[in-house]
């Protein structure tokens, strides 16, 4: 039998493993940061009328630009920042923010450069930079997972990173930055500079977006996913704001009709009805405030979160932490930190389930 | 207002254009080699209902291995190479077969490794190849596009590929390569070897798919997609036999989760409509075998062609020829050799418009 030992992988590959946690079939799900609630009855129709109606021309290639896709999301984020008056041309799409992050590394990493973030962080980061032959280099986030901004521009001066990746909300830690720091990178940063909002929607009152960074900066890429807040994980719908000129570098990059028919119509049907989709968040937002006081009412150490999942520890064995809620039922994330664990926050009876079992396990 | 040319774009990305055919709204659109032929309305409601399904877990990551559309993919190619026996483990999918290569070029390419192809061919395998930080180098097919097998091994000998491109039936030409010129290439080549197979469905009889070459064989790898024969372009979904070792490379480079739940279920759907969907293949490979008949009758010069596709020429102004049909309200597509032109085969409708309009700009 041949394996991958026979093949000719690249280099910088061998000895790796596939990235992601496990997919288990468990009673309550806690592990990948999902939103614990599902589309409405009504919601679940539309879903499928939409793609009804796209079915009947699926022999077609979709729109390759995916320009209402991209204004109707465009009309979203102006919600968010008002009086920007972002279009379709300010916004871009693809399949995850995943995706979206691949593209900004294949146009402006590559042989040759450096990309630069903070850690602990999201670890997909360093997987893409890496296999789009990037150099990854990392700095420390402080020890509230905090991140100085002088200590920031330090980094960026040493290292000179055509990337720099911001993450706010910071996964897995949950901690939000403040504008004037997102501002002393830009200014300190020779390249291009990501935010990752992943979990923007879920911060605390008076944490403004990077959105309002966005007018005249045109080396800020802003990210956000409709697979967290939005409740479409399984839809795969990622998505930028950035100035015009980022787009057409992405364009030379992106493979043409990366986004399905299926996956445009899907994700507008999602964007009508955001005000269900939404509607979720303020419950999410006192579970996680909840969740936050109860674990250190157990004497555990808590990071902030302004995001929809909660970093505890520190235990000497993390793993059997996991492991003793796992067999509860429980899947958590063993990710952070060394002693840390990360726990998403569902709905009341997972979270209920949740302390139960950490309850029985300590 | 910022350009692309004040962003730290990758050096050798400047200067280019973003890939893509024009997408114009036409009566005759014969230029991206779609199916005509759209989906019953059986399979838009069976379509409509599979993706209502899903959508009740849409706020749940998909299945990040694709398991259970694997294995259907498995068991459709196993109806073309009887005794195969082929399962989920010997299948991959991604975003179309662009995301597949893609894949390929990131495991198996990247910085110091060299792609080849033979050209004219399929202009995406240049353009995945040098985002990915590999290089390409093209060599030549026959005057008749065929490929000389001698002349091959001798390229390989030459350049040394980490990843040889073969296309069967080729694009923009038509042209089908018989199994013993696959093997020389597989015997000299001292990589991988990619048979990209996007139109093997309307290859003429006697011409074998590459699939048979697979036992024993674990640098061979067969790409496929549902755009063309299966009819499912607005799905956007490639897939890939080869040895399973293939599949753990692909795993360390592909993005977690990177087909929604969605486009699995659309896929799955369309699988189990097979019958229907290739149903159209017979009268397509009619209609093409008749559409360079006359051709030639014209007294042009005609590939012969095993796709859904004729390559005819030359014209000493192309252009004149394409825009002429274009304002005709026939849409082509300008590609392949100088002097060439390349026509999608259509309904016979849609053929009899492009006949009419051919000899009017004649």
């Amino acid at each position: 039998m041949t394996s991958l030992a026979d093949l000719p992988l690249r280099d910088d590959l061998r000895g790796r493993e596939p990235y992601g946690a496990p997919q288990l079939d468990v009673p309550y799900a806690l592990n990948t940061n999902e939103n614990p609630y599902p589309p409405s009855p009504a919601l679940v129709a539309a879903l499928g009328k939409a793609v009804e109606d796209v079915a009947a021309s699926l022999n077609r290639y979709p729109d390759r630009d995916a320009t209402l896709l991209r204004a109707d999301l465009a009309d979203f984020l102006n919600a968010d920042t008002p009086g920007a008056g972002r279009t379709g041309r300010d916004v871009w799409a693809a399949n995850g923010s995943n995706e979206i992050l691949q593209q900004i590394l294949q146009a402006f990493g590559g042989p040759g450069r450096t990309a630069l973030g903070f850690e602990p962080s999201y670890s997909m980061h360093p997987i893409i930079t890496e296999v789009s032959g990037t150099a990854w280099v990392d700095a420390h986030r402080d020890e509230d997972f905090g991140l100085d901004p002088a200590a920031a521009v330090a980094a960026i001066e040493r290292h000179e990173p055509g990337i720099v990746f911001l993450t706010s909300p910071n996964n897995p830690t949950g901690t939000a930055l403040d504008l004037a720091t997102i501002e002393a990178v830009l200014d300190a940063a020779p390249g291009m500079v990501v935010v990752d909002e992943a979990y923007a929607e879920f911060r605390r009152g008076g944490t403004p977006s990077a959105l309002n960074l966005l007018p005249g900066r045109p080396r800020l890429i802003v990210t956000r996913t409709m697979s967290k807040a939005f409740a479409m994980a399984g839809t795969r719908l990622g998505y930028l704001a950035a100035d015009p000129a980022v787009i057409d570098a992405l364009m030379l990059v992106r493979l043409p009709y990366h986004l399905s028919a299926v996956t445009q119509a899907v994700a507008r049907t999602a964007l009508a009805h955001r005000a269900e989709l939404l509607g979720t968040v303020d419950a999410l937002r006192s579970e996680r405030d909840a969740l936050v006081a109860w674990l250190r009412g157990l004497g555990l150490t808590v990071a902030d979160s302004d995001a929809n999942f909660v970093l505890f520890g520190s235990f000497s064995d993390r793993r059997a932490v996991w492991e003793g809620l796992l067999e509860r039922g429980v899947l958590i994330r063993e990710v952070g930190p060394p002693g840390w664990l990360r726990v998403s926050v569902g709905t009341p009876e997972e979270m209920a389930a949740f302390r139960t079992a950490l309850k029985e396990v300590l």
